[in-house]
C-alpha cells in the first residue's frame, strides 16, 4: 500500500474508534432518558464526563492535524464527493473547528449550559425571566466568543448555524424564511377568518395505551422502520439515537386521552430512524456514514410525520385499522372529520403544541430574536417584550405569561443558538423533496392509499440516506430537486391541503 | 497535603476513573443481554473491545506500578484493614497480577475463550464432545500458562481460584468440600430411599406472567432490594450488575407454566443486588466499595433465595398473598404441600435444574475434575467417562448423553477454571452467616413470619456489605461467625429442613 493510502487508513481507523466511543456516549444518553433510576443520574454524569473527555482528547490530538494536512493536499482529497475526499474534508473541518476553541472556553460553555438549564427550570416554574437573565447574558457573551474563535463568512450567527447546518449562511436562510413569512402570515390569517374549524375533541377520547403502542409499532414498521435493527421505547421528551449501525432507538410517550401525541411522535421519530437506518452501515462513525445536517435529518422526520402521516391517502389506508383498534373512540367518526382534526390549524403561543403551518412562524420568531441578541441589537432585558410583540404580529396571539412565552424553550438556556432554524429548514427540505419524489415516483397518494410506502423510502434512501456526508445539504437539494432551497414547495403543500380543508 | 497523601489521592482518582469506564462496560453488557437488537451484536463487540482496551491500558500503566510500590511501603498501607491500607493492598494485588500476564497470552486466552464458546454451542447441539476436545485441550494448556505466569502458593489451581476467591487455597476448599461430600452423599441416598416426594406439578400450573412479575417485585422490595436505586428486567440468562453506585440492575425470566423459575430467580438476583446496594457508594470503583469475592457475593444470593425464600416462615407470611395472586394455581393448595414442593430434593444429571442439597455435589464433581485436568491427572479424552462415573457415585444418576452430561456447562469452554467452587462456597458461607444472624438477632423465623426482613438485611449490610474489600472472605467469616469456613452450618440447615420434610 502506498504511504498516503496507509495514512488514510490510519486516519479512518482513528476516526472509526472515536466513533465507537461516541456511540457508547449515545447509549449512555439513551439509557439515561429511558431507563436510569433517578438516584443514578449523578454518576451517569460522571460517566459522560469521563467518556467525553477521552473523545475530546482523541479529536484534538496534534498528530491528527498533521495527518489531515498531508491528506488534504493529496490526490485522495481531489474529488470532494469521493469517499476519501468527503472523509478527509469533513474530518478536517471538524478538527479545525475543535482546535480553534480554547479549552477554557469549551469548559465555560459546558458549565454555563448546565447552570443555564437548571436556572431555566426554576425561572420557568416561577414565571421569573429576571432570574434567568444574567446567565442568558453570559451565554450570549460566550457564544459571541465562540463565533469569533471559529470565524465566520458574513456574520457571527454563521459560525453557530454551521454547527448544525454545515456550510449554510444566515443571509440565505433569512431570505428563504422571509419569503415563507410573507406568505404564511396571510395564510394563517385567512384560516383564522375562515370560520371553519374541526372537532378536535375526538382526538382526546380514550385511546388505551397498549393499543396505541401496538398501532404505533405497526405504522412505524409499515413506513419502513426496521425493528430487527432498532427499538421503540418510552421517554418523557421523545428523541431518536443510533448507538450502532444496526441499533437505532426511537422513543415516544403515551397519553391515554390523546391520540395524536404518540402516533405522530412515533412517525416523526421513525422518520429520523429510517434516515439513520439508511446511512451506509459500513461507514458508521466516518463522515460518509453520518447524517449531513440537522436540517436534512429533520426533513426526514417531518416528511413522514406531516407530508405522509397527515395526508388523506395515508389514512385512506390506515383509518379502517385505526377504527378497529379504537372502536370506542373512532367507531362513529367519519374519515373526513378525523382527517380535518389531525390537520387543525390554530395559532398557539406554544411552539410544541402548534400545527404544521404556524410552527414555522414560531421558528421565525426565535431565529430573528437570536440573531438580534447575538449582534447586540436586542438586549436580554428587552427580550420578553420583543418576544410578545413578534407573537402579536406573526401569530396574533399573546402569551399568558413569560413561562408560556419567552421561557417556554430550553434551547437558549442550554447555549443552543443557531439550532432553531434547522426545524424550519427541515419543513422546507421535506416539502421540496416530497414534491420531487411525487414526480419521480408517479403519484405517491395512490401508493399510500394502497399501503405502499416502500417506493418512497427506497427513493429517500438512494437520494439522501446512502449519501452520508458526501455532499452538503444545499448540494443534495439542488441535485435531487434541480432547484435551490425555497419556500415554494412548502407553501404549495400547505395552500393545497389547508385550502381545501378550510375552503379558502 | 503531604506528598504521600497527594500520591494516594492521585492513585484513588486514577482508580476511580478506571472504575467509571468499567461501569460503562457493565452497562454495555447489561444492555446487550436485555435489550440489544440481534443485528447490533457485532458492533456491540467492537464497543466492548475498544473500551476494554482503554481500561486494560490504564490498569497496566507503568506509573501505576511506581505509585503502588511507593505507597505500599508508606505508613498509609501499615494497617491492612484501614481504608487506605485496603485500597493500596488490593490495587497492588490486581496490578501485580495483570502485569505478570504477557499481552500475547491475554489475547490468546480471549480468542480461545470466544472460539471455545462457539465450539461449545455446536458440540452441545450435536452431542459431539470430540468436536470441542481440541479447543478444550488448548484452553487447559493456556490456563496452565496463566497459572505459571501469575504464580501460586501450592498448586496451579490456586492461581485460577484466586481470580474469583482472592486468597483462598485449593487445599482448604478441597478439605471443606470433602467434608461436605461425606455427609451429603448419604443424605441424598436417605432422601431417595425415604419413599416420600412432594407433588411438584402444582408449580407447573398456570401462573400469568404479569402477575408473576408484580409478585416478584413485591417480594424483592420486601426483602430490601431498593427499586429507587435499581431495576428489574427480563433476560434469557438472569444476572445482576451494577453500572453505578445507585444503579443496580437485576434480571429474571418468566415461564407461564412454572412458578419457581422466576420467583426464586428474582430472590437470588435480588440477593446479589442487595449486596451491591449495600456496598459503600462513596467508594464505588475503589476496593472498599467493591465485593470481596465471588463466593461471598454468591452467599448473599443463596441466602435470600434458599435460607430465606425456601423457609417455611417466609411462606407463612407470603403464602396468603401468593394464593390471592394466583387463585387458579394455588387456591386449593395447602401451605405444607406448597412448602414441600419448593423444597423437593431429587438427583438430576443437570446442575441448573438441581435442588438446594444436591447442587453442591454437581459443583464437587466439576471442582475435582477441573483440578485433575489442570494437573494433567485426567486427559480431555477421558473426561466424559470420568464425568459419568462421578455422577454415578455421587448422585446415582446417569446422563442420557454428553449434551446432558459433560457438555451442559459453558464455563470450561469459556476458560472459566476455578470458578465453579465459588457456587458451593456461596452455599457454605450463606448457611454459616445465616446461623450467626439467627443467633445475633434472636430467631429469624418469627421475624420472617411477620414479614420482617429488614433486621437481617441491616445485619448483613453491617457485617458484610459495608466492609467492601477491607477484609478477605476468610477473615470476614471468621470475624462474623467466630469460626472458619466449615460444612457444618450447611449440613445442619439441610438435615434440619429436609429431615422433617422427608421424615428421615
Amino acid at each position: 500500500m502506498p504511504a498516503i493510502e496507509a495514512l488514510y487508513q490510519q486516519l479512518c481507523d482513528h476516526a472509526r474508534e472515536t466513533g465507537v466511543l461516541s456511540s457508547i456516549e449515545s447509549l449512555l444518553g439513551w439509557d439515561e432518558r429511558c431507563l436510569l433510576p433517578a438516584a443514578a443520574a449523578e454518576y451517569r454524569a460522571d460517566q459522560m464526563t469521563v467518556l467525553s473527555g477521552i473523545i475530546h482528547a482523541r479529536q484534538t490530538e496534534p498528530r491528527l492535524g498533521d495527518w489531515l494536512a498531508e491528506l488534504a493536499a493529496s490526490p485522495l482529497a481531489a474529488d470532494p464527493a469521493s469517499l476519501s475526499g468527503a472523509t478527509i474534508r469533513q474530518l478536517k473541518r471538524q478538527y479545525d473547528k475543535k482546535i480553534k476553541l480554547p479549552q477554557t472556553l469549551v469548559e465555560e460553555l459546558t458549565r454555563t449550559s448546565v447552570m443555564g438549564q437548571q436556572a431555566w427550570q426554576t425561572a420557568r416554574a416561577g414565571n421569573n425571566f429576571a432570574e434567568l437573565a444574567p446567565l442568558l447574558e453570559k451565554t450570549i457573551a460566550l457564544k459571541r466568543q465562540q463565533a469569533d474563535a471559529t470565524g465566520y463568512a458574513q456574520c457571527r450567527y454563521d459560525a453557530l448555524l454551521d454547527d448544525y447546518e454545515p456550510g449554510e449562511l444566515t443571509s440565505h436562510v433569512a431570505g428563504v424564511l422571509a419569503d415563507l413569512r410573507n406568505e404564511l402570515v396571510p395564510l394563517a390569517a385567512e384560516i383564522r377568518e375562515s370560520g371553519r374549524s374541526p372537532d378536535r375533541t375526538l382526538l382526546r377520547r380514550r385511546y388505551p395505551v397498549d393499543v396505541q403502542e401496538a398501532f404505533g409499532r405497526r405504522v412505524a414498521a409499515a413506513i419502513g422502520f426496521d425493528f430487527r435493527r432498532g427499538r421503540l421505547d418510552v421517554t418523557a421528551h421523545p428523541f431518536c439515537t443510533a448507538p450502532g449501525p444496526h441499533d437505532c432507538r426511537i422513543t415516544t410517550r403515551y397519553e391515554e386521552n390523546y391520540f395524536s401525541g404518540a402516533l405522530f411522535g412515533t412517525l416523526h421519530e421513525a422518520g429520523h430512524g429510517i434516515y439513520d437506518q439508511g446511512l451506509p452501515a459500513e461507514h458508521f462513525g466516518l463522515p460518509p456514514g453520518e447524517a449531513v445536517s440537522m436540517g436534512i435529518h429533520e426533513s426526514q422526520s417531518r416528511l413522514w410525520e406531516n407530508l405522509v402521516g397527515r395526508s388523506r391517502s395515508f389514512w385512506e389506508h390506515f383509518y379502517p385499522a385505526a377504527q378497529q383498534a379504537f372502536p370506542e373512540a373512532l367507531g362513529d367518526v367519519a374519515l373526513d372529520d378525523f382527517y380535518f382534526a389531525i390537520n387543525d390549524v390554530r395559532p398557539s403561543p406554544i411552539r410544541i403544541e402548534s400545527d404544521e403551518a404556524t410552527y414555522n412562524l414560531h421558528i421565525l420568531i426565535r431565529f430573528e430574536l437570536e440573531q438580534a441578541l447575538l449582534e447586540g441589537d436586542l438586549s436580554v432585558a428587552d427580550l420578553p417584550a420583543a418576544w410578545n410583540e413578534k407573537y402579536r404580529t406573526y401569530l396574533g396571539v399573546k402569551p399568558a405569561s413569560d413561562s408560556e412565552g419567552v421561557l417556554q424553550d430550553i434551547h437558549w438556556s442550554a447555549g443552543l443558538f443557531g439550532y432553531f432554524p434547522t426545524y424550519s429548514l427541515g419543513n422546507l427540505y421535506a416539502s421540496q423533496l416530497f414534491a420531487q419524489a411525487d414526480l419521480d415516483l408517479g403519484g405517491l397518494a395512490t401508493q399510500f392509499a394502497h399501503g405502499q410506502f416502500e417506493p418512497l423510502r427506497a427513493w429517500l434512501a438512494t437520494k439522501i440516506h446512502h449519501q452520508g456526508q458526501r455532499y452538503s445539504a444545499a448540494e443534495i437539494v439542488q441535485c435531487v430537486t434541480g432547484a435551490p432551497l425555497s419556500h415554494r414547495a412548502l407553501m404549495g403543500h400547505l395552500r393545497g391541503k389547508l385550502g381545501s380543508l378550510y375552503k379558502i
